[in-house]
């Protein structure tokens, strides 16, 4: 990596600022609790704005990741990434492909897809995704058009993959032992930060229950 | 220029090639009909589709546009440009700013911006466009949020700027003498083409038309 950032392979609390879900709170705010309370990542959503906007953002933003060592990531969007000169883009199923983005972002940038089965899942890997997302786990108002995978498919691509994953959809304190205990060891926040009304203490006690819950797991592991 | 293409000073008829009005008609087609008629650059807009649609369609226009010799630019997005080796992109005012366009672009590319007063367009100028939109010169349903700035911007700007600009906003052939009288080079027509039943006999209409309009006015400007 270019820059001093924490890798994907170690990231446990994803945090995505979503506009839509803000509403009139300032993203820049919000993360910059988030990162207080611990976050690995941002990703700046916003599926709305003008570009103009996101960009502003994005560039609001960067030297807060940038002082806490953690990458932030652009939905959707490499032009914008590109522009903030953010570490990464985040790219759905029908966004560019992830060649074209690379060849937009160059080596050094992080290219993260959205998965929704194992298939994906291995096409990301194959066309030279960077990490990938795994959901919906649980179904989520945040995508009210997507079915969700449900714990299983965390426990097929687990074993199957060699890239960082990150599951994401309805993830929250009362279901993340489900999501760990099926093999996952980063998760994506998006309502339970950016609905909360104390986003510090939510990503806080997040990152704490991450952290104790694969500890012991690892230590079960250890144990057998 | 590094392909052979016709250079924006040229420009007379600019086709924007809109989804949102052709509805399930394909751009492909509708835009291969206007390049028949004699269309000089093809703008691709598609402001709901994902971008995975839109960069197909792209590359599938961008052998049409090539072999007529004429640029295609894509609308909004520097990235999708990228992507399907596009000509240029046209960017509104609240697009990313020119400057970052241009260094994702590079400087062979082109890079139009839509402007609403003199103070825009001469901002344009400044940031580095190639050229630029003036408009909407009448009120149009593509778009119902402008104010229309009526035949007087044109007047404006055609002394003031030496940039090529695009005059755009519910023109037809109807008022398309208005336009030109005014000191306009190049119109840019939207439901004129996408919404006729006969792109191609009404894209020649419109060529002609301009063509002998500016014929009559410069040999009347002659023999003053």
């Amino acid at each position: 990596m270019r820059w001093n950032v924490i890798s994907c392979a170690d990231w446990q609390l994803y945090v995505i600022v979503d506009r839509a879900v803000l509403g009139t709170r300032d993203p820049v705010e919000v993360a910059s609790a988030a990162i207080r309370g611990g976050a690995d990542v941002i990703q700046l959503r916003d599926k709305t704005g003008s570009d103009r906007r996101q960009l502003e953002t994005a560039r609001r933003l960067r030297p807060l990741t940038r002082a806490a060592g953690i990458p932030l990531i652009i939905n959707d969007r490499p032009d914008l990434a590109f522009a903030s000169d953010a570490d990464g883009v985040h790219l759905g199923q029908d966004d560019l492909p992830i060649q074209e983005a690379r060849r937009l972002l160059g080596p050094d940038k992080l290219i993260g897809r959205s998965t929704h089965s194992l298939d994906q899942a291995l096409a990301a890997h194959a066309e030279g995704a960077n990490y990938i997302g795994v959901g919906p786990i649980f179904p989520t108002p945040t995508k009210p058009n997507y079915k969700s995978v449900g714990t299983e498919l965390i426990k097929e691509v687990a074993p199957r993959i060699q890239l960082p994953f990150v599951c994401i959809g309805g993830i929250e304190p009362s279901n993340l032992d489900q999501v760990i205990d099926a093999g996952a060891h980063c998760i994506a926040v998006v309502r339970a930060i950016c609905a909360s009304p104390t986003p510090e203490s939510t990503t806080r006690a997040l990152k704490r229950i991450l952290t104790l819950t694969q500890k012991s797991r690892s230590t079960a592991t250890h144990n057998l």
